[in-house]
């Protein structure tokens, strides 16, 4: 008899009174005092918007949506295969990067797992699901951030699983390679496996010097975490991919779940959206140029920034009610006070189209002013 | 340290080289003698296909993928709660029922499960990935595969969680209401969790003698699994959902898994489905029909059939050759030897159209007789 007081209880909820614990929330009625239309600026999402020739994919396959997806998803894999530069093998897909998560705390079982502090909090989510103890590694606001050297002391015996969010999320901050191979010796040495979230890496400029993907077939500890949902502006098609080479790893990755998780639009959606180096190349050089935009006016407001390398903004402000003020104009941004180590008046908001942008920055400017 | 040899090792593999362990593998490419294209029985699908307004809210809702999906699913939920009759707050929807299966093997951890056998293979495997234990009841061939009775004797004390697919898959046999409430009742008994998978409900006829979805409310040990997978043709879009009031369970499901599990693609094409009664009418109607020229035919061709309720046979025959031969003819069938109390020479085909039915026995009769 399943013991319901201890096994599945925390606490009852009507999940429509539940608030969403990440941003993205387009969904929720709001009456709003200034605006009639929502300008999301707390999912970190391409701009640019989806790819002509990824909308065009989901149109002309409708067809064989009818069909069960491939369970091996071999178009795709081949397809992710030949971008990736490694053998098909070595590629699980998942319905989204978050499904891939917790396919590796359900295939892994890790007791032990080490997490930054702040990162991207279904890590943890997940890890709990399979009662895994969690240490933090606290990064140090007053070090901006940075991932720093002394992150290699607590990568002990005990720890069975690391992630590494790269860049992090909320904070936007870049583990440069060399400080990323000596954490991957480490984990290595320890038994532990690293897995390194790479999932908004696609928008940093000069990503050869951070990226350790092109490392996994020489260690067989690393998993290199992927997301189309950013980058392609595909969040509601729900496509994520992992590299590894230690087939052991994979197999129990691919055994943790449905035989159907990647759906067939998915599929054809990620085939279709790997076309498109130019639309990478063009969304790299107008995030940079955009995201320095923001930086300035937000300093010029008053606003702590951080040192961010790709599509989103980490702010500081004392001005703890600048959130609710900001949904009056339709403008939403990701209250950062429910992630490890973060106080109360951190914010993260995207870099969207110069125009957003703009009203972002007119409307903060009513707010402070106001 | 994870111990890669017992943690997450069963046997090194190419997910490549693996075959499928279900039905509906149209992605596998394939040398045909006597065919160019696939005619697939091997899955259970809805002949008439994907209705055309769910064809049409794909393509209208496309700029909607581009944000993260509502992770509690509000809209679908509430058309759902409509059609099933109860409230919102009952529901969790999931990337298909077979995520439903996962989520509520994580959510809820059981240690000891009763099956049937044979039953949907995809229960097991859940059950395994939380390590629990598994007992069978063996359903009888000389009893037509029929629950009876003595399956209560099987529900003791030490049963956390009992699944029974009703109609059963791939039998086809349907269990009627008071056998199943004294299961339920048993199950109440002795704590266990009833899971009633429901989702070939939609093809049989006069399913209020059958269906128990409606005792939600009374039973807070019950949970009902239904799709949009089969009935509506949608197997590639991925979308099922969970009944029950239990609210402990809900949330432990939900807090299962990562929170964008259901595509905004999903979303969309299931608020439109539902809008389609006439088009279930029609489908039931047809399906009996067919099912009933395809027992004829496959009675007359010297194959033993079991009374399926619903959109696929079972049936038995010593020729166990068929399956490949058939291939060359392009048409698939599910070779059931992959089951629990199933022997070799027991193939489950899918009712498909009257055309389709009748390549497929044509097809048979070229086999039988050659």
């Amino acid at each position: 008899m399943i013991n319901n007081n201890n096994t599945y209880t925390k606490k009852k909820s009507d999940v429509n009174t539940v608030s969403c614990r990440h941003g993205g929330d387009v969904y929720t009625k709001r009456i709003m005092k200034y605006a009639d239309k929502i300008v999301d600026f707390s999912a970190n999402i391409n701009p640019l918007g989806m790819p002509d020739n990824v909308k065009n994919a989901i149109i002309e396959n409708i067809d064989a949506y009818e069909c069960y997806p491939d369970p091996f998803c071999r178009e795709l894999r081949d397809a992710i295969a030949k971008v990736e530069n490694t053998k098909p093998q070595n590629i699980s897909c998942g319905n989204g990067a978050a499904d891939i998560i917790y396919k590796l705390a359900w295939g892994l079982k890790p007791q032990k797992a080490l997490l930054l502090a702040p990162t991207f909090s279904e890590y943890e989510q997940a890890l709990n699901t399979v009662s895994c103890k969690v240490e933090y590694y606290n990064l140090k606001q007053e070090n901006e951030f940075q991932l720093d050297e002394d992150i290699l002391d607590c990568i002990t015996d005990d720890i069975d699983i690391m992630f590494v969010c790269n860049p992090n999320n909320p904070t936007g901050i870049v583990t440069p390679k060399p400080l990323m191979k000596k954490i991957l010796d480490q984990c290595k040495c320890c038994g532990a496996i690293l897995i390194v979230d790479e999932c908004f890496m696609d928008f940093v400029m000069d990503e050869e010097q951070y990226s350790i993907s092109s490392m996994i077939e020489s260690y067989d500890n690393l998993v290199i975490m992927k997301a189309f949902t950013k980058i392609y502006a595909m969040a509601g098609i729900r496509l994520g991919y992992m590299l590894c080479s230690n087939q052991n790893i994979i197999y129990s990755v691919n055994n943790a779940s449905q035989s159907w998780s990647v759906s067939t639009v998915a599929s054809k959606c990620g085939i279709a959206a790997l076309n498109n180096s130019d639309y990478v190349n063009k969304t790299k050089q107008m995030i940079k140029q955009n995201r320095e935009y923001l930086i300035i006016e937000l300093n010029s407001l008053g606003f702590r920034t951080f040192d961010s390398s790709t599509n989103y903004i980490l702010f500081y402000t004392d001005n703890v009610t600048i959130q609710t003020e900001l949904e009056q104009y339709g403008v939403l941004i990701r209250n950062c006070d429910n992630y490890h180590n973060l106080k109360s008046g951190f914010y993260r908001i995207a870099v969207k189209s110069q125009k957003d942008n703009q009203y972002l920055i007119e409307c903060i400017r009513k707010v402070v002013t106001e």
